[in-house]
Formats: C-alpha cells, structure tokens, sequence
C-alpha cells in the first residue's frame, strides 16, 4: 500500500448545508449532479461531501457517527496573522470556533474549528511547515 | 482558505499499535521521538497518528471517538486485484474487513476496512480516477 490518500469522505447530515459551508470558505465544488455527495478537488485529493447515512451504508459500519472530531483535518497557513482569519471566516460561514488560537510548545499559533457537522480542522501557522507554491505541505 | 489539506490526524487509542498497523501496511514513519504522536509523509499531506485523550484536548472536544467511522479516507488502486490484496493486507496487519469489494453504480470496485480504531479506508478500483505517476487521484 502506498503512502498516500486519494479522497477524504466527510459525513454529513444535511449534504447541502454542508456543501454551502466550504462554498461559503472559498472552495469551489466540481460541477456533479446528486443530493447525495458534492466534491471538492484538493491537492492531490479529491474531498467529499457525503451523506452520513449513505456512509454507514457504504462501508458496513453502524451508530451515530455525527460530530465524533475522530479526525482532524489540518489547514496550514502561509502567514501567523491567516490563522485568526480563517477562523473568524469559518465562525462567518457557519462553523464553530472549538479552540481559540495558542502558541504550542513546538512553535506554532494553532486554533481549531467545527464544521456544521462537527469535524475538526486544525488551522496552524509554522515557518517551517508552510506550504509550497503548490500548497502542499512536506518536510 | 485555499482548497486544500495540509495535515490528517488519526486519534488512536495506543499510538504504538496503531503505527505499527500502518507500518505493517508498507509504510515507513518519519523519524520523531514521541510517545504520543507518530508522522507519516504522505502526497503533499502529512499523516499523525495521535493519541485521541491529546487529541481532544487541543482541539477542545469532549466525548468518545473511538471508532467513529465519521470521516473515510479513500485509496484509489492502480488495478482492479489490487482491491481485495490490499483488503487482505490489511486483515493481515491487524485491521478489519467491513465492507468486501462489490462493483457499484458509478463502475468502481470497492470495498472497505478498519483500522485498529476503527478508521474507515476505502479501498477502490476506477480507471477514470486512477492515480497518476505522483500517486495524486485528480478529476
């Protein structure tokens, strides 16, 4: 298995107000016909919007799996003063600021925010965790 | 905000195990000396492997996340058998088959496993979104 991810499912209860959230950061969904799933194309990625219910049905699994924070989707910024920013601007969108931006013993200005459905991004800027041009991050 | 993702956090309940797992998977872990925390380099991503009590705590969540299934990540193949060998891989290392590979609507292959804490991964056959020579899935 090679060490990389083509695609990052996140459950949604309502696609829709879901899709509208990212729509509302800046993102631009590709152009797909369904009520069921939106996508995003990412670096490399593919993102998905996709119905929690149609999920569990997917992929076999079973219970309430809205808001879980399982996973945490990191954001890294090109600047210190975008981390506030962005989450003012996912507070703006509909989201919810869960941790205010601190200084973390390895050097970086972190915050996190909430999407609609309760997953987790962790917006941080680090000088040496910055993204290339590309917007990929490496080290 | 850019559209993109920089960073994936998987909460583990032992962080040793559960790096094992993907190790086991043919993946190898940077060189980082914590007990908490383990990275993997991934396509313009990188990967940690985070013990979940930390991972709630500086994302200011509460709650149980074990096993959540509330976020897939996907892996696109580069062949159709490559499906059910890379299922059985990860039984092998310590994973669980919750879904085998059956052909869907949109003509993929697909079929799904857990991780030690219960991670869903999607692991598909479709030629229209097989990865490049990079290993990035685009669209």
């Amino acid at each position: 298995m090679e060490q990389r991810v083509s695609l990052i499912t996140l459950g949604a209860l309502d696609v829709q107000k879901s899709t509208e959230f990212y729509e509302k950061m800046g993102w631009e969904k590709k152009e797909f016909d369904s009520d069921s799933i939106s996508f995003f194309q990412l670096n490399g990625q593919l993102l998905g919007i996709y119905s929690f219910e149609l999920l569990l049905e997917d992929s076999g699994r079973t219970g309430n799996i809205a808001g879980s924070g399982g996973i945490s989707l990191g954001y890294n910024t090109r600047s210190e003063a975008e981390v506030a920013e962005i989450l003012t601007a996912a507070e703006k969108a509909g989201g919810t600021i869960t941790m205010k931006p601190s200084r973390k013993p390895w050097g970086s200005l972190t915050g996190y925010f909430a999407d609609p459905d309760g997953h987790s991004w962790e917006v941080s800027w680090m000088e040496v965790l910055a993204p290339n041009d590309k917007g990929d991050v490496s080290w």
